[in-house]
């Protein structure tokens, strides 16, 4: 790939915890972020509205997205169910008359829209959909147990609590400290920033864990340590199987458990969520028996998202999540990421496969 | 659906735990099934074959199953992954000429086949794809928790082990006995039976539960016990997902586990398997920990198919599974189904909602 500059849409949804995709970008791709879309904050810069991002603007028009010369639209938020708000379209036809490339992570794939890719075939502008599985994917048969590296699976206490972040956190300080590590996209935003994986989401549900192990076999050929990125949570009432194909179909020798400190319910954040979040220890023997079921796993860490608590909240926070586990526990992205870098060098060191 | 009388294909693969499509079409549509086309069991009946289905012939070419005069091609096998055997398009083609329909549960569908799209429109034969999802599907909300019916999921040590068999056996048993009960078939074969459901694997894994949740809505509107036939097993390396989407999109109430008492591995009857089956009570501790993550529910009873066991054998394992688990078990299909019967009906008496 090579490196086009974006502008973020995510008219109406731009937030610390609504636009998924918008924030990661803006997180791991700040210097490739002209703008990002949003008519109700326009004015307002990426550092106002999440706490970080700087001075990338937000613009309330294409029309005003498109004069900063960005080389591709890219579609900042998820929608629950992926599907592409109908409003949309008239905007990324505008962006596609201008030249620009469309990036979108959505279940409903741009190239199936024939008024963009006419659109798209005028003006020689890309249909990017990075959610769209590859062809042919195989049944999982658990051959992820058999490669070499450690394999890391953060998992998680609901959606949108951090899994891909603290991976991302975490790969870096691998590699700063000259591990072979690799990081394994399985989601649309992943993707995006790494430039490859599959959207494990968007698989047919009975070659989700096929897709998983050949991105653990593809991942870990150059690797001693392999870091996938997980997605859902187990007792997610939508999202669960996605999990559980992801967790038996990558094998990992190594679980971090990721959690939102001040999230109280799965799906908090969406209208209509009743699920409770129990203890965490619930989450690690859930997690450990049922990915024992096929690969012997274990929790090894606590990965905390604190972004909403002021320090002291944050810290203790921290604190009562190690207490409670007995586990190592940090916000990898707010502080040191020691501890879970630390257990996941002991990991490695004790792995006799 | 009219009541289309079949040829079933089941090539080279026709036998007791292989052609699972194709022995349950006999089992229970025997007087709608005219042969099956298998050449290397040409002369033997289906009785000679699996122990039931009396003198359905075994036949060894499309000619000499067409000229029984079929009205549909059924494919009576699902092969790892679903997808279509290169050497049996020419059959198909074959039956589409005499004016055939094809019916299919592959996950490969026949309507993506040009040549054999073509050959259908030519003689107005039909293609019909059972396992093509339908569109729209929302994500789960864990709406099916609300339903007033008492919902009787199948859960399995593995893939094939009864879970159809035994919502079916126990369907006409509630039904003799006056109870106004649905069976919600979530898989190919019992939508070739029953006349509707989704093939739950072949969703995109996002929607999977959401699927799972829509049946059991549809199921339960004019029924006071829903049987949701289950999938795969928790601990299957390659279809964990599916399973768990299911026992969380639909809510159930009551669990029955089945088993094939003689199985060790799970996917012992293809090559490859590893995972061992473990204890009854494992599987008793997964599947009501975490299904109950998101909706209360229990194992109530054990569904043992003892089919290649003699009568002694049956009954001895029948006898072990219900003391080491402490519930009631039988073979709903060789034996009286009482034991599961009336463990349902106090499941439904004990329900409060």
């Amino acid at each position: 790939m090579t490196a086009p500059r974006f502008l973020v849409l995510a008219d109406r949804d731009f937030g610390p915890l609504t636009s998924k995709t918008a924030n990661s970008i803006i997180r791991y791709l700040p210097e490739r972020t002209v703008a990002v879309l949003d008519s109700q904050l326009v004015g307002k810069t990426a550092q106002d509205v999440l706490g970080y991002g700087g001075a990338i603007p937000v613009v309330g028009t294409m029309r005003d997205g498109l004069a900063l010369k960005p080389d591709a639209v890219l579609i900042g938020i998820a929608p629950v169910g992926g599907r592409l708000p109908e409003q949309w379209r008239t905007w990324l036809a505008e962006a596609l008359d201008a030249g620009c490339d469309i990036w979108s992570g959505l279940h409903s794939f741009l190239a199936d829209d024939p008024m963009l890719v006419e659109k798209a075939r005028a003006s020689g502008a890309r249909l990017l959909d990075l959610r769209k599985p590859p062809a042919d994917i195989p049944v999982s048969s658990g051959r992820a147990k058999e490669v070499d590296a450690l394999v890391v699976l953060t998992v998680g206490t609901d959606c949108n609590v951090g899994k891909m972040t603290a991976q991302l956190q975490l790969v870096k300080e691998l590699k700063a400290r000259g591990q072979r590590t690799t990081f394994v996209a399985t989601g649309q935003t992943g993707i995006m920033i790494e430039g490859w994986g599959i959207s494990v989401d968007a698989v047919v549900s009975d070659f989700t864990a096929g897709a998983a192990e050949q991105l653990v076999l593809q991942g870990s050929k150059d690797a001693d340590i392999v870091l996938v990125e997980g997605q859902g949570s187990i007792n997610h009432p939508g999202y669960s199987g996605v999990t559980l194909s992801l967790l038996h179909g990558s094998c990992p020798d190594a679980l971090i458990l990721c959690h939102q400190a001040s999230r109280v319910h799965v799906g908090d954040y969406r209208p209509g969520a009743w699920v409770k979040i129990p203890p965490l220890t619930d989450y690690i023997r859930w997690y450990e028996d049922i990915g024992s079921a096929v690969h012997p796993t274990k929790v090894i860490g606590i990965s905390l998202n604190t972004y909403d608590l002021d320090d002291a909240a944050a810290k203790a926070a921290i604190a009562k999540a190690a207490k409670e586990t007995g586990l190592p526990c940090t916000d990898p992205v707010r502080y040191d990421s020691a501890p879970l870098i630390d257990a996941i060098l002991a990991a490695r060191k004790g792995l006799t496969k």
